[in-house]
């Protein structure tokens, strides 16, 4: 099998894995459940992966990684935004 | 920087983003929050980049994605035991 295909379908389905978190979060305006500490770990880990990927120039492992930050990012905002409400 | 420490670093601080979840649902007993379909999904996924792992032949992402297996396994089985209680 083709390793770019492999990775870009591994991608896919650990990218789609988060969706539901985001999804949950933003419908219920409620971060209670989330930690900013952990968030923050796996940001700073998710963009190490993404460098990594660079390096090893692997389009694969830099779209699925970012797609990650980005999603960990909107979920920091909303630990930001929600937590300060409550 | 070396590319093999540079992933395992980032594996390691995306593998330690995981264990409050885990943690969190042992000593809770409690896995109302967690999605079958979802971790279903994520398991797919990571078995995927390990198998990546394994054609490129890069260890750091064989061995943070087999962790991750293992970590989204036990979530499972807490699933389907806690579950079944409640």
């Amino acid at each position: 099998m083709n390793e770019n295909i492999l990775g870009i379908v591994a991608g896919i389905l650990t990218s789609v894995s988060m969706i539901p978190q985001l999804v949950k979060v933003l419908k219920e305006k409620n971060a209670e459940d989330l930690s900013w500490t952990m968030i923050l770990v796996l940001i700073s880990g998710l963009s190490l992966w993404v460098w990594y990927g660079f390096l090893k120039n692997e389009l694969p492992i830099i779209l699925s990684n970012a797609f990650a930050v980005i999603v960990n990012v909107i979920l920091l905002i909303c630990c930001m935004i929600y937590k300060k409400k409550s």
